[in-house]
């Protein structure tokens, strides 16, 4: 549940529509501004991108957004004409009820791939979420669980920014790599912000956060954030629009940190800091590595201190660097200095990683100011349970 | 064991040293060539790259190589000045025996990286090995069975080329990612080559076969493959060269092949077979993000016919296309073409994944005549326990 912080002026519904299997799974959400919003949206970087992305992306920048549309269950990804026209059928009947232009209705799927949406399904339970949204904080509960898929809670983070509010939700899961995986991040925010500076502004808070997890780092055909902004009054300038931009900044890493974190079959968050290479870019390139590395996860779920599998990764991560440029850290224990290895208590270390649920990593060059900070989540027999029979 | 085509003039060995905690376990191999042999290697892109692929770059290319000493269980990487010298000191051993200077001695070694080498062992195992070595099959199997890690069997792969032959084996197992990963290839010809030819010969051997299968894409500290050549007279030219050249692409082929279908708990040998990117290089990418992909190998690994993984993998491969230029086949069963999802029975292809061992992708691009062949393996709960406590 959230704080009590709610950005003014939206509503939201989470309903039963029938798309899961499971009973009782809320599975279609819509999130609701009473005034036309400035909105901006941050999507995935797939060649293959779904129908839901391509119709939203075709809508953004504006300035009059009314409402997001968003089912799980289906991602509507590799679905062709038919997925189009039914993502474009999905902002329709949101609009119709709320008696403004499709256009001005935004949609977000995940799921499957490749199976057309049942339209019948949505026909009849989108005027069902129209009618059902209000405002709130139960209302916001609804709709965060409406868009869930192997998630096992809600992700939420709310936040006061200046005289104004953030109210943030995601889901994520699997299929998680940069950039932006099945990932769907929704920001909304009472203040009065211009689209452009809106969209600058997500762009900056999409990178180091939600582009900075992974999961299997498998990038997904429908990752979508979007940044709805309903303010009144004069657009925010200077410092207060800086502030702002710090707070969203703030929300999407809390919300991008709780995906890592309750990745499909996490036992462990890891943290993974580099420091000390030439460019943050490099930093980043090196993490991502060591992120997606199945043997550095799976070492971290046998609790086997095995930190050759990280320096390694390092190692072909396609960064030049000397061994004598790189130490490693794992929790508090020096293992790897400029190049040597150090002596270690194995039985210590392996207890620390039973022991505790969140691990940093320490990669520290000698090479510049370069720095990225970066999670992710180690691999356990429950992932591949889970993804061993995701559609049968 | 070989089919009995051995190549001239080299003699093999694989003992128990002790390096390895298992009982009877062999764990130390030479391989030595009575004659001087012409010499090319081939070494892991890693920026940390093992100590023996230090040590064995450096000697090479070389028209004298007469031996080769492999130790498993240590991969000696990660090791500093230490692991350097240590390296040294293990051709020295070899060479002593045998009459040669250390240089011309290549090392090469796989296991856990960042543990100093166990030198007291080495120093009583490698004069043991040097003067067990002898010629034929029982022979090279010891050596190839030394070589193995959590291998389940030797790769072994032998051939007559012209009037010569190849002897081949290599092992594998995990931390397999393009380009090479704790791999270890040997190829011994009693064929005359010139050591310029020899090294043009594997290096372009190398990259469609060896650099073309992954098991988790985690490239190694210690990848090594060696082609000796210790036939004396007139250097191969010509015809006869470039007949020696395929055959040796062939026992490159074969070996990089049993190592991906042996690959760490692997129930299914997956080949990506890519045709019609703009050129192979876009082929070999796009092969490799499906082969990466947790995903699609978990979904293998559970015969779920989940093909939306692969097509979203290809996707986010880096390179560019439309979805309606591409289609895809899983087996016999076309699931996708040129960008629409096609109806198909679920059960059936679920059936044909669990009774299938071999399972074919055919990702098939419309922008060109591009090609890539990439062999992989599917995700199992055995990789994940395998990993989970390697060191521990």
């Amino acid at each position: 549940m959230s704080n009590g912080i709610l950005a003014d002026g939206y509503r939201y519904a989470g309903i039963v529509s029938g798309l899961r299997s499971e009973p009782n799974r809320r599975d279609l959400a819509v999130i609701v501004s009473d005034r036309p919003a400035a909105a901006a949206g941050v999507f995935t970087q797939n060649q293959v991108c779904a129908a839901p992305v391509q119709v939203s992306r075709a809508r953004l920048p504006r300035t009059d957004a009314r409402a997001v549309v968003i089912c799980s269950g289906n991602a509507n990804a590799c679905t062709g004409e038919q997925g189009l026209a039914d993502a474009r059928r999905m902002a329709e009947l949101t609009a119709k009820d709320l008696g403004c232009s499709p256009e001005q209705v935004l949609v977000a799927s995940t799921g499957v791939i490749g199976r057309p949406l049942p339209m019948p399904i949505l026909e009849a339970g989108i005027p069902k979420a129209v009618a059902a949204a209000t405002p709130g904080a139960a209302a916001l509960d609804d709709a965060a669980h409406a868009i869930l898929t192997t998630d096992t809670k809600v992700k939420l983070s709310t936040r006061r920014s200046g005289g104004h509010a953030l109210t943030g939700f995601a889901k994520g899961a699997a299929m998680i790599g940069p950039n932006m995986a099945t990932m769907l991040g929704f920001v909304m925010t009472d203040a009065p912000v211009a689209p452009a500076d809106l969209h600058r502004i997500l762009k900056a808070a999409v990178e180091p956060t939600f582009n900075c997890i992974s999961v299997e780092g498998h990038t997904s055909t429908n990752d979508t954030v979007f940044l709805l902004a309903n303010g009144t009054g004069a657009p925010l300038t200077g410092a207060a629009l800086d502030a702002f931009a710090a707070d969203v900044l703030a929300v999407c890493g809390d919300l991008a940190k709780q995906i890592a974190a309750d990745a499909e079959g996490a036992n462990h968050l890891i943290t993974i800091n580099v420091v000390g290479t030439r460019t943050d870019a490099e930093a980043r390139t090196v993490a991502k590595a060591v992120a997606d590395s199945a043997l550095v996860k799976t070492a971290v779920f046998g609790a086997d201190p095995n930190w050759g599998r990280i320096v390694s990764a390092a190692g072909y991560a396609g960064v030049p660097f000397e061994e004598r440029d790189l130490s490693l850290k794992v929790g508090p224990y020096l293992l790897y200095e400029k190049g040597r290895p150090l002596p270690f208590d194995a039985a210590a270390v392996s207890a620390y990683l039973k022991a505790n649920r969140d691990i940093p990593f320490d990669l520290t060059f000698t090479l510049g100011t370069g720095r990225c900070t970066f999670h992710t989540c180690d691999l356990t027999h429950e992932y591949v349970s889970l993804n061993a029979d995701y559609t049968t």
